[in-house]
């Protein structure tokens, strides 16, 4: 219960620290006879990869994954899936400076109060580099998710700063290196960031989510909403601000004639509900969207207290992504899945047995 | 893990359908010797009731909560503390219409997918008159933060449709019907509300929760963090769909230099981060914000199906809340306190004898 | 986390005190569309029920459990189930002595230390008047189980003292007072309960549980094994002291060679694991023994000490069962019935859609 | 939720195969700045490793245990600790024959019936070889409960078989192989054991644990009782069929006078409680016994059937332990450091403020 765990029946619990030893998971609960090997997952992995671009940090890690338990002649076999990934690019540097200094917007002073310790290197366990693993265990949901049901989940960025991606082609997220589905702003993205990397400043961003193909019938009604595990999946990633489910804010100047998503026997009209009606999958998409906050790391001087109080000024320097939300779009993806997967068994496990003679609405 | 309990040591798990004969809770995991009695929960249920002001459902319930057990001589024992409402307003009716029909933006169509049987009187378990166990839940937290922590826990409607409250003033909330923190814009409000009604339709909101003297080290660092827990809880709320901690979604435009609070010996000098870094709270003031759909229930006509798939024009008759969010903010109150109490034991349970040598730093 | 809720799919918690205003519980995760009325818990609960017959205490609580939520229309619907039964015969008594006193062999010391306050009045908590809505909860799991899979638990007592059944005739369980299945033995026991009634002092006894029809694959193989959760389920119940599965201690003089349970393709040759292999159902019924220590509540003087430490002569008068064990079997039972009723739904959420071709031994 | 995980705040979660990568653990929740190192979980471990004497299976491991995380400069930082050990002798051998039969009272058959799938190799998953995790993670309790609470536990054999150990010398317990206290008894044990490994059979065992300096307080009183999570832990070990507390099942035949722990200030006059009244820790000690099935993997041929149904005589060829209860001792130990653990941070939670005048009484 120190929350190192997410979900209840498709749980993964993580371990590790930026610059300790490995970073690894432990994937309990998956169902057996799933086809799975390390390639599934590192093709996530390699998304997420820092150094892929001059955009994000230069750190090079390898972020292989390997399987210790859990599959067996290809397939997994139901018992937890253990994984583990070394760190290999911990480069030897003076902390001195930083072990006494809590670098402001970071966990730093939080951490100190807390524990009393801290894993100063690279800030230890509150490192993004954790999102490692959920990457590679949602690669696993995804798969499942997939090939059994039919639901694919994907993600982009729709907002760097002030630049907004006005088109959604999916087909041009790969395409670049910013999940940009808007292929028209990518030139302004490269010199935006350009600039900024040179000012040594750093951005916030949106990424949406879309994961496609939901049976209805998904989420528990009351606290565990599918959209409030899914709000609670997504603010659990490092930078995330802000979530919204279907119009999210936008609901606010809205009208209830507006809002309701009315349904005609050829499906359903409109999608305000962003696929989820009393905390439950309606069929229609999951839609989801964050906000993340820009880097803290920065060249830039910023006042700050050392462990003892006392006024201190910090500057970071050393590798760091200008704008964290370029590599969240995977991580966002696997958060998703993993809540999906999650939600699919729980829904399975109580109402395994109901028939349904509801007729399922087509998506308009 | 049907997800009617929320908590890990502070839990919370309710029971009760819109028409069935009661609503209760259980609340297990609350510390001994907190002096308890009913009028202590009925306080914040008043706020919440139904009927108070024309601007909200004309539904009379009285919501008198009864303590079944757990409190002894005034006092809770640490032993679970039963509550019970009893349902006092269930107006008989005619639900053979509404037992064919699925209404637009309601969770009709996905209870009967999960459940393939569902309670339609008055939404049955999805109704928000669920939500009135929560509050009775969080006054039993809130006490405790106030009494043993000095955290204080205060909520207002920021924005009504369009118009947006540009005044933070905790003495007006309590002096309008809608929990405005501007007494300027009670005015435009109540004629806003007036002419919705009369046009049958209804409108969102957004609600504004704050917790201040809340210490600093609460919240586990990875998926359980402080702000993903509070987003869980939040989304959590019927009609929710959007929260935000701190800068929110602001955070996106926002520059590293411009976002970050830097720390001086005599405080934080900003909160973008609204009080939580790392997942962990920093002892600045916990900052949330939701948005709230406008109600789904209209008497103006909406498309939609029946159970057989049949196409059907729908009207809710009865009375309905044009705008849920107004009775929210004794709602988002309860369930922000509700995590911090859960989250203070929780670190209690594994730093309970940790020393922190650094210094608490003071608010600016 | 305070340990008032058991399973973690079919979920009960718990409330209330012996003296207090009620006894009540949520039943969480209860699948839709099981036919459920108050008459199916009565059952078990007069089976259970205080003074029906000398043997027992003479409290006289009719023990009428009330649904309050959960069931529509005669069936479950899937959302939580509120269960209460209102305390009736509470005498009025004069607590002062009590109140300073800690019972021998009671929980009034180990409350005293972990609360630092407790209700005194009839043991509050820790009486085992509690298990009133375990056997409400479990007859609900009981249902499910006999309806949908087939299953039939049953449980007897098997030994009274130094008395043993020695014959298993189980249409004998119910035509005496204890729940004996040998009927040579039931002149004895009376003759034995009558004379310790006299002497003032207490017994303790054995209870067998029996699941048939339980199919295989039910149980999680490492720490949540079927039988260490039916440990934990057992060993819960108030006075329990031991518990066995199969062959119990009595393995500890087996040989492998006699222990084994060989395999035919007629069924398996013996059953001395008890249902249970590598902690998950093999098919064959699930066979576990418990112990229960005599009584605490005597009226022969003990030792103890008061509140400040002095030393107390401790007489407890009032209404008690000299033999507990007498009326747990109903409450064995029902542990039973929710550590199947949860397992089954685990396994249904984990692999629901495994085809196995391996064929089922039948029962030899 | 797949049962991987043990305790509430103290968690351990396992992965790996016996004849897997490698075996894992993660510890969650574990207190700060408490200083450790692999040497301290490395002493456990060897204590259970096998091959260190001739009664044990030949299999030589090297149980070798690798901290990847969780540990900054000696100490713990409060987030997950990793552990590995790797597999290092998995002997080359042909499977085909194993791969298609059951072997009798394994768990071959109800893994096939649980997943549709199993790794053969060793038994996979349902190896005992996953304790080892066990044991390297109770170390960690362990060590936290001494330093802080100066809590002690120890275990012994206290029956191999038909030769009981008579007398409880805590110093003879590490000089045999046997974690026998009762030095008599060893030359006994020994040609037991040497003709049982001629014969080619295998023999049941009883065990006990002790745990010394736990303070009053610890537990939950319902379901998770101290007792009750006891006993769900050591059901939990491989081979165990039967748990008891305090008296166990010789209560059955005890009357209350005799049962009932007697107190004065002096302290408690008698131990038939095994230090646990009403679920809560009462001071004494804690004390436990469990009993061990004969090991099932025997080269006398016994009756069994194929995947196909089709009946054949197995015969386990291979390095095994021909008393499981041998190398049972310290794994028994680290159940009961987990559980102890777990119950200290939970009563901490809940109740880490409250002040209680009632006297602990001493031991006696």
């Amino acid at each position: 219960m120190s929350g190192n765990t997410f979900g209840k029946l498709f749980t993964v619990t993580t371990f590790g620290e930026s610059h300790g030893a490995a970073l690894g998971c432990i994937i309990d609960g998956c169902p057996p006879g799933l086809e799975l090997s390390e390639e599934d997952m590192q093709q996530d992995l390699d998304r997420r990869k820092p150094g892929t671009s001059r955009h994000t940090t230069q750190r090079r890690e390898a972020d292989e994954v390997k399987i210790l338990s859990g599959v067996f002649e290809g397939k997994t076999t139901g018992t937890p899936i253990g994984l583990v990934i070394e760190n290999t690019d911990q480069r030897s540097k003076d902390y001195s400076k930083i072990s006494e200094q809590f670098r402001p917007a970071h966990a730093d002073y939080t951490y100190a109060h807390k524990y009393g310790i801290r894993d100063y290197r690279g800030g230890g366990r509150s490192s993004a580099r954790e999102t490692a693993m959920r990457v590679a265990a949602g690669a696993v949901a995804r798969k499942f998710l997939e090939q059994r049901l039919g639901i694919r989940i994907r993600g982009y960025l729709s907002q760097l700063g002030p630049i907004k991606a006005e088109k959604l082609d999916w087909d041009q997220v790969h395409q670049n290196p910013f999940f940009c589905p808007d292929a028209d702003k990518v030139a302004e993205m490269e010199s935006y960031m350009d600039a900024l990397r040179k000012e040594g400043d750093s951005i916030g961003a949106r990424i949406n989510v879309v994961a496609e193909g939901v049976p209805p019938g998904l989420g528990e009604p009351i606290f565990d909403r599918l959209d409030a595990d899914l709000a609670h999946a997504l603010m659990s990633i490092n930078a995330v601000k802000g979530v919204e489910v279907g119009a999210g804010f936008g609901c606010i100047e809205q009208k209830g004639t507006e809002h309701r998503d009315e349904m005609t026997p050829e499906g359903f009209l409109s999608n305000n509900a962003g696929g989820v009606l009393g905390g439950i999958s309606s069929g229609q998409p999951i839609v989801a969207s964050i906000a993340l906050k820009p880097t803290s790391s920065l060249r830039l001087p910023g006042r700050s207290i050392d462990v003892h109080g006392n006024p201190v000024e910090v500057i970071t320097t050393g590798r760091h992504d200008p704008c964290v939300g370029i590599r969240a779009t995977p991580i966002a993806e696997a958060m998703m899945a993993i809540v999906l997967m999650d939600h699919y068994l729980r829904h399975r496990g109580q109402n395994g047995d109901v028939e349904v003679s509801t007729p399922v609405l087509g998506q308009l």
